[in-house]
């Protein structure tokens, strides 16, 4: 990732964990973060090539994007007495490394910052490209920084003890770079042996959000086409989240609509199904669109979406609020809501 | 201040508060941080100039730099509907700007942050530079962000409430700036009209500060030169401050065994008198070495410290903290102690 002084090698390779202590300098006080998913056996051997390692191991899922999980974090590296020169290791999914991320880019105003993730999600999309929050008030990424780490090591064999059904969360990031900026990636998706074409696939969204996230670190211009199928699946995630939908699962629903041709839409819809992602769900418009008003993309009555009429070409549209309002009561009873 | 991307103006001339509309973009919401210490009348001024503004009132002092008042003001921003494209302004001094600039960095990963320092200390030194901050677990600035604000308007007017010791306590910072690298800013302390020359010494001080954050933003060498003073000062402060004794107080005490030619601490300690600024207070080392060895700057049994043999002239030295416990020592009893 090439962003001047703040450039770092992101490796993809299997056995990658195994050999963290030569890639990564954990010479010094290491703070490991993990979660109570994430195999045991993956921290402890992390912890045993580090000279000085602490674990900390946070419960599981999205209430640990906290800003009380955030300062238990840096009372931690106080008491062990770290320092500027120390670092933290993230060894988990997209909360833990948004988690540990802010707490290295706070800690001491900045602190070096290794990701290490764990999930589909995690290794395809969120622990490159250095976006780190947590959450407030039940709003997602109140409070966060852009915090490059200095390394990131992607093992796609962590992967094998993944429940199938984060496996297709994170298949819906993948997804998506195909439909946004390259083809290709998508119609890996739609060969007969792309099961196995794992690696191939987190290769390409690497390659994909890396070349975004060089032209544009801070979000002001084209990386907000990485929000495809966000600012729907936003609004679906704050109301239907807590009942049992997965990011991925919303960002999959919410990129149908985003579809301006009715050839992608039935493109993209095989290849979400063909992953065990959702394509439809009862939904209630004016709820969702309420949920997607708090969103942060959301000011003053306009909006900026993000929508494709081919596969490769996403484009920005800024947008008033109200066209979502009637695009969703539409998709509502013939769309994904059908 | 030239930083590329992150470059912005710092304004000083006196009444700037009264055009603080034309001179930022305020047509937008805007947060106004002060605190209950500040007069009222000048937050009521800048609201009058803001289309949308919310006024947070902090209590005024050091406990307001803290994980639970910024979290509240997070919390009010997200309750306005502020976005990314809104602001915060600091009116205040180095507490309210370390906390509000901090929210201002950290809220949606980053929004514009104004800073009208009101305090001596804030308009010569903590407004400019970009660090921001919030203390934990009674340790200092152990949260923290380099974030750099769009404008600084430094208004001396502004001091005319401030209460004597306070502006003493400022004046520590300027001497300091004089002893490390601006000769002639320390000899404008000895002429005899120097209460008059305020807005001289506001303007070298500053300019001083400019050319080093330049040269390094982040702190990773040059910038160190900063914490003149400061090591033995924040080794005091720890123990001492709760106590009474102010930061600029504690960094006069701090500078006085950093200077290595009897000439120059003659000429520090004249100045500093001359000052209101202390030059003795009984001191134990015991607790005031073991109160520095807390302090970020102590790495692994070595710390870099920062001496002067000659105004002007200040240097790195990295030496093993043990050296310090005997410097103190010896200060107890024949020198600041004595
Ligand atoms: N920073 C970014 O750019 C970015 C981008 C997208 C999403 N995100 C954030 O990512 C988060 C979601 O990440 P996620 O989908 O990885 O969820 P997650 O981190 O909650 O992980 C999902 C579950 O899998 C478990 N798990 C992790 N690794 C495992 C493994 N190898 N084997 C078995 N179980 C394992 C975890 O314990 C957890 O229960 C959200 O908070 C979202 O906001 C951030
Ligand atoms: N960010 C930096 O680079 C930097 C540098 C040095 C110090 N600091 C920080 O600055 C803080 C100290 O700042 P400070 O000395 O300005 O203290 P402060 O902000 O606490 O202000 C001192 C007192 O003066 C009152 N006050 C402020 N303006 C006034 C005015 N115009 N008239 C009357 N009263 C007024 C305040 O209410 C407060 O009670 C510390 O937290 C320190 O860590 C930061």
């Amino acid at each position: 990732m090439a962003l001047g002084e703040n450039s770092y090698d992101i490796l993809l390779e299997r056995g990658l964990l195994e050999r963290a202590g030569k890639l990564l300098d954990l010479d010094r006080r290491v703070l490991i973060v993990t979660d109570t998913g994430v195999p045991q056996r993956y921290a402890a051997l992390l912890a045993g090539q580090c000279a000085a390692p602490v674990t900390a191991r946070v419960e599981q899922g999205e209430g640990a994007k906290s800003f009380a999980v955030l300062e238990g974090l840096l009372k931690t590296m106080l008491a062990e007495n770290f320092s500027r020169s120390d670092c933290v290791v993230a060894l988990g999914g997209g909360v833990v490394g948004d988690l540990a991320g802010f707490a290295a880019a706070c800690y001491m105003r900045g602190v070096d910052f290794y990701n290490i993730p764990t999930t589909a999600l995690a290794q395809i999309d969120s622990s490159i490209g250095g976006k780190v929050a947590v959450n407030l008030g039940g709003v997602k990424n109140v409070a966060g920084a852009f915090y490059q780490p200095r390394r990131v090591l992607v093992d796609p064999a962590l992967l094998s003890t993944l429940p199938p059904r984060q496996l297709a969360n994170g298949m819906a990031e993948a997804i998506k770079a195909g439909v946004v900026g390259d083809e290709p990636l998508l119609a890996l998706f739609e060969q007969e042996d792309a099961q196995g074409r794992l690696e191939e696939i987190l290769l390409r969204s690497l390659r994909f959000k890396q070349r975004i996230v060089e032209q544009d670190e801070k979000e002001s211009g084209p990386r907000k086409l990485l929000n495809f199928g966000h600012t729907i699946g936003h609004g679906i995630e704050s109301v239907y989240g807590l009942g049992g939908l997965l990011h991925g699962e919303c960002v999959a629903l919410g990129m149908l609509p985003m579809c301006t041709s009715p050839a992608l839409r039935a493109r993209l819809e095989a290849v979400l199904r063909q992953n065990g992602l959702p394509t439809r769900a009862a939904f209630d418009p004016a709820a969702v669109f309420a949920g997607l008003c708090h969103d942060k993309k959301a000011a003053d009555g306009q909006v900026t979406i993000v929508t494709a009429d081919r596969a490769g070409a996403a484009r920005l549209e800024t947008v008033p609020l109200e066209r979502l309002r009637t695009l969703l009561e539409r998709e509502a009873k013939e769309g994904i809501g059908a």
